[in-house]
């Protein structure tokens, strides 16, 4: 599998590529899928409709991997965290994590982790129907985003209410980290156990931490869960994605493969680096995608400073929904040409 | 005046300081003017009452300068776009440029910056009641952020509509970032006029753009704002705040006094790359003032980095407005001590 001997930095003929958010609302047959299973988190509950929409971007805009379709906040749901998903707001606790005795009655993580059969079904379908030159890639959050979306209870602006846990209380943050540490690292397991070829860990909201804070309350915990994954799954790489640290990276280190580059971080920066000890996922800027001849641009820049070398080939965040999906496949067409030896 | 030897990079006794969105909502005495004045608009546009919030966090907190009570704002509402303040949604724009006809019915820079009367009025009302061992800052949104208000209309998550034009029609987001450049330095020199003795630059916005993008359609009319103003005014210093570009720091040049570091920046960092040619101004993490042990750890950490050279003390962003003013006080008279020679 090409996207695989990359991660493993090893030669291809071609740069591979896939899209953050590539199974996503900006895909006609994606919006069908969802309206069949109604709303959101039904469709994350769905293995037959999840696999559905899982493999829709390779067969639709011929990407080198799958992307497990799911949200990370299943994770604290089946933890006993009641989750909405409200029109025009997002995902919504209804009781948010305050003190001690919340996080002590959240379910225990092996039980939380076993409880997310859904998720290892759907696995279990895209693996059958998969094309075995493709890859399947699983995820979770990172410890640090799942447990802010559990003290704050929605999306936040200023993460007033878990910096003021942080900065008053860090041991109770950390009680809670742990936790949800261990529960990830469960998951990811047992997606690798189910049949995914590699896993990427998400810190969407690495940026919310000035530096200091950043090491000690997010990425010591996901180091710990990189290490507990190779020290049984050796073979399976391990992409991890802390979006927006473009300036702590002479800090990064730690057991995976990949280091996922967002669009704030100038990948000849993170080349510097870090290109010598990890492979670089990344990073062209998604709003690009609303003009090929941006595109065009950024691809001819990145396969440049990367000449096809340790290099995994993406968006630096998301696609938008308003992204026109013949722009998505002038993207990924664009990058197997480029980078074609 | 101490701040202003600070700025021009000359040794002072102790390190200055202030904190940004400091005559702000911690401050009761600063709700008491906010409900007399009906509402925030009206706040910006009745110089007494301005002037009395501006005063306050120097009288109240001991800060080293009082800046400006105004809002980034009022510069477009002049160019002639209606501007609300909606509760729970923040400022709004009732018809956001969509095009070229829109820019072009734009009041013209000259006349708008002359039709802010209200700002050099509280600007010569500070004035007259300041200490005068105190330094007086003036201020003024940076192009790139005003822009993108006002082609958003209001505030966004993605910047999808301002980057579908940048990418899609460079040319035409050029345009009104040369008209908003032009009213910003008229504005900015009607400031000095009026009698503020430096001005800061806020781009909140910045880490909305890639870092080609950025330089292209930020930094460089902040360049030509700074240029305009040391030709005419070589005595003010100037401070510039690109809030969260610490990625793009080796690129950073220009003729400026004092470049403000937000606190995803780490302060060693800014040193490194640009402490020679600049006084850095910040950056402690404003949640820190949460919690007093956490604000006396930064101010530590921060003042020894810095050494008291070349050093203006302030928060990374702006102060929050559930912070105690015990807590602000605290860091304020903190910062004197530790810094005092």
């Amino acid at each position: 599998m090409i996207f695989l001997d990359a991660c493993k930095g090893k030669e291809t003929p071609y740069t591979p590529v896939w899209m953050m958010r590539q199974a996503g609302r900006y895909l006609p047959e994606y919006m069908k899928v969802r309206e069949k299973a109604g709303n959101f988190l039904n469709l994350c509950h769905s293995p037959e409709l999840a696999a559905e929409v899982t493999l829709q971007p390779v067969e639709i805009v011929g990407v080198d991997a799958a992307i497990l379709f799911s949200d990370i906040l299943v994770v604290p749901n089946e933890m006993g965290m009641k989750l909405d998903f409200i029109k025009g707001e997002g995902p919504v606790f209804e009781n948010p994590i305050k003190n001690e005795k919340d996080i002590e009655s959240l379910l225990d993580p092996a039980t939380s982790a076993k409880n997310l059969t859904y998720v290892y079904n759907t696995i279990k379908l895209v693996k059958k129907r998969l094309d075995p030159s493709k890859t399947f890639i699983g995820f979770s959050g990172a410890p640090w985003t799942l447990a802010t979306y559990m003290i704050e209870g929605q999306g936040t602006k200023t993460y007033n209410v878990v910096k003021k846990m942080l900065y008053k209380n860090p041991e109770l943050l950390h009680k809670l980290l742990q936790k949800v540490t261990d529960a990830v690292k469960f998951y990811l397991e047992e997606q690798i156990r189910s049949g995914v070829d590699v896993v990427q860990i998400f810190d969407s909201w690495a940026a919310a931490l000035e530096k200091s804070a950043y090491f000690e309350f997010s990425w010591n915990y996901i180091k710990e869960i990189c290490s507990y994954l190779k020290s049984k799954y050796p073979d399976t790489p391990i992409i991890v994605f802390p979006k927006g640290i473009g300036a702590y990276l002479n800090d990064i280190d730690g057991d995976f493969d990949v280091f996922g580059v967002d669009w704030s971080t100038p990948m000849s920066l993170a080349k510097e680096k870090l290109g010598n000890r990890y492979v670089l996922q990344g990073n062209m800027e998604p709003c690009r995608l609303y003009s090929k001849e941006s595109t065009k641009e950024a691809v001819l820049e990145i396969a440049d400073i990367m000449n096809n070398e340790r290099h995994i080939f993406n968006l630096g965040h998301g696609i938008l929904p308003d992204v026109p999906v013949e722009n998505a496949k002038y993207f990924i067409d664009l990058v197997h040409n480029v980078t074609k030896k």
